[in-house]
């Protein structure tokens, strides 16, 4: 029988109110996993599950489908409570608090590294999206380089399909750091923009690589560009694409590129 | 001198609303492009706009850069009205009201036809992401199928970032009319599905071909899924792709492959 909380007063709520509205992680760290999808891809992973909140509606799903595993900590709330602290109005009534894996830069780069570098991306639902093509290409890691949106924001969570609880990822990472272990380990970086001159199909990207993509709204800034090459996807005429859309093409070439060569 | 509005009962003001609310066209038929990039994109098209909506403290920007261009109808409104109509927070106080283009469908399968077809989409945002590299990779036009978000919803035209005024495409089509199009112009029809035995990288995408992308939750209803081939991105583990990035990786692999072919 979970326990049930009624008041949005509560410290465990409060916390995930403020970190639904900051776009961040709870004050223990935690992530927040809204839907049951999510939930399940939580499961499934290594990472641990604090605390599973269920609407009141909802909770009897909840029991059926998870309440058997593991001995998951599931508070139930009144569902007009769960709708005033919910990120999303389709959340399903049903969030989990997980806690993320928590790399370190060296286990992105090992072996031919694949990276890729989110500078100044602010659209959670984007952010999400490239972590979900990372992994779905084999990427070796992700770094969110500081000033980018956090990969722990509700709607980056749930735009990664759960993929952010798999991929290796650094979070608000400087810069100069990024760019240091990149250079120190002969990476290469590439820059995606828009009028560079080496085109994405004359790279050869099965060797280590890393692509820098810039922000939807003014792209690869100048420490980037400054120590990568630009690499431009060839397009008839528009001079950029979605973030996402275009990191998933250079994600998908360097795929290609790999495992013809394998 | 632009005329001034101030009440939030104006009927033009009321109708913006009422078609932001409902992420649609307004009663005359016009879609709603905010920020400054949007107007200059609707005024290099060849799209009518009907009226600039400028909030007071960008009134003296709006003039100087648009200002002194063809016949526009501005009109003002204090900065509280303007916040209280705009579809979102990084509107930059400007919204034109722009005609679209009406494309017949016969427009958008001309030539050596390469067509998206949005099977249940509902994120404007995707929509919109996938028109801007339906441009980008020099697509004949996109089918928005009965059952996908409207193209003009004010996120998708955002999301465009001014695609949707140039890219033919047909909104709220019957799937059966989009199918019968399709059979009768022996075009290949292709769903982009996880497990599906074609891969991306075997299929001939320099031949006549239409990519029907699924909606983000439950992928390619079985009316498009029963008349396709299914086809397969070719991917390490993931099921499956955000949509926006699925399309987008779908149509660099057609361009990749006629301009090779050329």
């Amino acid at each position: 029988m979970p326990a049930e909380l009624t008041s949005v007063k509560n410290p465990l709520l409060k916390d995930v109110r403020r970190a639904i509205a900051r776009g961040g992680l709870t004050s223990d760290g935690c992530c927040i996993a809204e839907t049951f999808h999510l939930l399940e891809e939580a499961i499934r992973s290594e990472c641990a599950i604090q605390t599973v909140i269920a609407s009141e509606s909802v909770r009897a799903t909840v029991e059926r489908r998870v309440g058997g595993l593991r001995n998951l900590n599931i508070i139930r709330v009144p569902d007009t409570l769960y709708a005033e602290i919910s990120a999303t109005e389709s959340g399903q009534g049903v969030m989990a608090l997980v806690k993320p894996p928590a790399w370190q830069l060296d286990q992105l780069v090992r072996g031919n590294p694949l990276l890729v570098i989110l500078d100044g991306i602010q659209d959670p639902g984007n952010a999400g999206a490239i972590v979900r093509a990372a992994e779905a290409f084999g990427a070796s890691g992700v770094i969110f380089a500081k000033g980018s949106v956090s990969p722990y924001n509700p709607k980056a969570i749930r735009a990664s399909a759960g993929s952010l609880f798999r991929v290796p990822l650094v979070a608000a990472l400087d810069p100069s750091l990024a760019i240091a272990a990149v250079s120190q380990r002969k990476i290469e970086l590439y820059a995606a923009m828009p009028r560079a001159p080496i085109s994405l199909s004359d790279a050869d990207l099965s060797r280590k690589c890393a692509f820098v993509i810039g922000s939807e709204g003014r792209g690869v800034s100048a420490l980037w560009s400054d120590s990568a090459q630009g690499l431009r996807i060839p397009t008839s005429e528009v001079e950029s694409l979605n973030a996402a859309v275009a990191a998933g093409i250079l994600l998908y070439e360097s795929w290609r590129q790999r495992t013809r060569a394998a």
